[in-house]
């Protein structure tokens, strides 16, 4: 992870901004131009990244968005990747793969190294088959890459599964990623984990069991989290959470009207300064 | 499912044979040539599935061999899948995406729609908002395709998380199955699942509670499983499960030392044979 806590220092931000190229979400700047869908994307993600690459620690790519475009889609996302490490950003692939051996390394290869991302998002289903070979990748590569495991999500439907059980699965998840990450040079895991902002109660039991690593959490803006849930996710030294924030900045142009570069600098602005003011940074 | 019921039926075999194409195991004849890995994957993969056509009830694609290659790979992926339509053979997209609400979506219309595959594997860790999407996807379309959500998987450390709490995590994906299920044409739930052929006490365990619903068995051949724990999968009709045998098959010029599409073409001949001697058929 330490490529995420450089960049997160160097841009005192603990604020990743998501990119979910939804077509029909696009500003009107780009939809109105009527252009084959890959193009508006790519033109889209580009401008975002450009616009935000000040405010954040990390850029998150939604790769199915880029996936439901077909080989055009991939090629916009290889740029998007390109783009972001010239910017000296890095990005976090939000793939959430879950399978296992030479299947998982091969999604490792693809997302780490083929495209370039830093980080990945990794399906934990499978138990540690799923998890090993992405740590793998990263750890061949020595490019302070890591990788989050989904552990507490933020969606509606996650409690059903993730806490139907004694002991829960996100407990279960949680002691995997505490038995897999080995520590980096700023002393956090390279294995951290998912961990929504809407489900404070799972997320300081998997702060309990996870003292040291980072947490990237979702659910923060247009999922219902606030300021307060993120804080009761923070370490003992008031770190270790990077803040993921995709719609409600990306798509800022819907509330607030204005031009969508200056809508989305301005709410990633917001964002940051509402996470430093809760005493969050890395 | 009733694309694979009826391809089954027509071809009367339900054996699905599996293509991860991974380089350094590519036939001689292929390798030899040292062309580009995606120009090797492509000839490889078209050639498998000429020669196994007749054999089995589908193909399933192992995304990540394909991701692994850049744009160049999907386009690949995307020309076998068309060979495939044009024979009239089911795809089943092996990706165990695992994402929710419009991201599970997008990478439905990805593999269900831009691909054109008939069945999806799925990833039900973020619980039912996981997998409805795709079930959207498949009725949408209306061409008899299907879902088959992980459940119990064959990879030595499922165990760990699958059978570690009360009740094990396999049940509650079990259930899940149960609920969002549709009943096609011919009796079988549009929502199947993936049930390891390498544990037959969960196996058993997940027919009680799934006892219409299509299995697709991994772990037959090369990972251990064999015609004893598959006949422990069937419905009390003999049927509802589909045998997937991947690197068995597709490598077996390993084993034989023949010509690969003559090896394939035997092992594709013999393990559906198997198949029908135990009963098992659709």
């Amino acid at each position: 992870m330490d490529a995420l806590v450089d960049s997160a220092r160097r841009r005192e931000s603990v604020l990743v901004v998501g990119l979910d190229p939804i077509p029909d979400r696009l500003p009107p700047e780009i939809a109105d131009r009527r252009l084959p869908e890959h193009e508006s994307v790519r033109e889209f993600c580009l401008n975002v990244l450009e616009t935000v690459e000040p405010e954040v620690a990390a850029i998150k790519l939604q790769a199915a968005y880029f996936e439901r475009l077909g080989p055009a889609g991939m090629e916009v996302y290889a740029e998007v990747s390109r783009s972001a490490a010239e910017l000296n950003l890095p990005v976090i692939a939000d793939v959430k793969r879950g399978d296992i051996g030479s299947v998982a390394a091969a999604y490792a290869e693809a997302h780490l190294k083929t495209y370039g991302a830093r980080c990945v998002t990794v399906n934990p289903y499978m138990g540690e088959d799923a998890v090993i070979p992405f740590l793998e990748e990263v750890r061949h590569l020595g490019e302070g890459g890591g990788v989050f495991v989904l552990i507490a999500t933020s969606n509606p439907s996650a409690e059903k599964l993730q806490n139907a059980s004694d002991p829960p699965l996100f407990e279960i998840a949680a002691k995997l990623v505490a038995e897999l990450g080995q520590q980096g040079k700023h002393g956090y895991p390279d294995c951290g984990g998912v961990v929504g902002a809407t489900r404070p109660e799972a997320g300081r039991r998997v702060r309990e069991l996870l003292p040291e690593a980072i947490f990237l959490v979702p659910g923060y803006g247009a999922q219902g989290g606030g300021a307060r849930e993120v804080r009761s996710l923070l370490n003992s030294e008031g770190s270790g959470v990077l803040v993921n924030s995709s719609r409600a900045i990306t798509y800022a142009h819907e509330k607030y009207g204005s031009s969508y570069p200056k809508a989305i600098r301005e709410a990633a602005r917001e964002a940051k300064q509402e996470l430093r003011s809760i005493g969050a940074r890395m």
